[in-house]
């Protein structure tokens, strides 16, 4: 199924804390492990990840060490997308690494941390590091902001279905 | 076959030209073309990545996007190492990325450069790039430049059965 979603309504706080790093930071109205849940179990995360594009999960191996690997279909095509988990500290902190096939190689080291706001809100904070300044501000260019957005509201959609 | 290699007379010049940088200098007596062979195809790599050791290729996509997959086995155990290659240029420069099981998602980007030095010899320089200064400070004390040093050597050898 390949819908268009409109502009989100709540937006994330993007920063670049240094040259290698994008920073993004957003609250969700669930408790912690209601959102640690829903950005980790496959089925859950097909359901957002994607945007409203059909993703493929051709691999999850949810531990140390494990492979990932997701083919989103869209209108445009296919793309893939995979990685290695690295670190995984239930319902706290996740790190794993990302890479495009379009630009293979090229290796984000993503880390997510939630924290637990106490009245059944979750505060996400994405971090992404690249190997250079350029691969950054690339990311930056391609259009990742306004995707990652789409993608939490997306996952704020699932997180309603899970209450 | 698991055999021990003395200290090689021959070493690589290592040198830190960033903070997140590691490069080796080290020059073979066999012209360019075959030192590319020597260090691209399957079957003569097994016989010198390993410095001695048994090394299995569990995957070898010799392609711009492809993934690579080696499993060294040595008296101390096995040690996987796998990455994906991001560049391909014969018979001048290569770049992968390259991880070991042991420290999944800690990825270093190594790029190969051979110069023809014109008199039948061949100047290889290996420069790989960390996403931190930790991660490349570890390598160096892991033993790894006296590891590369022990591959070139067994490159060496490689390289004088093929002239």
């Amino acid at each position: 199924m390949s819908t268009t979603i409109k502009e989100p309504a709540v937006k994330a706080t993007t920063t670049t804390p240094s040259d290698r790093e994008i920073r993004m930071e957003r609250i969700f109205n669930a408790p912690r492990a209601r959102v640690w849940k829903a950005i980790t179990e496959p089925d859950l995360l097909a359901q957002w990840w994607g945007r409203g594009n059909k993703l493929v999960i051709e691999r999850y191996e949810f531990q140390r060490g494990g492979h990932w690997r997701f083919v989103e279909h869209s209108d445009h095509g296919e793309h893939g997308f995979e990685g290695r988990f690295r670190e995984i500290s239930p319902i706290e902190r996740m790190s794993m690494t990302f890479e495009w096939d379009g630009m293979p190689g090229h290796v984000i080291v993503q880390t997510i941390v939630l924290d637990d706001l106490g009245d059944d809100r979750t505060r996400m904070v994405s971090l992404a590091l690249f190997h250079t300044t350029e691969e950054r501000d690339g990311m930056m260019k391609s259009g990742m902001e306004g995707g990652a957005n789409e993608s939490y509201a997306a996952l704020d959609r699932v997180l309603e279905t899970l209450a």
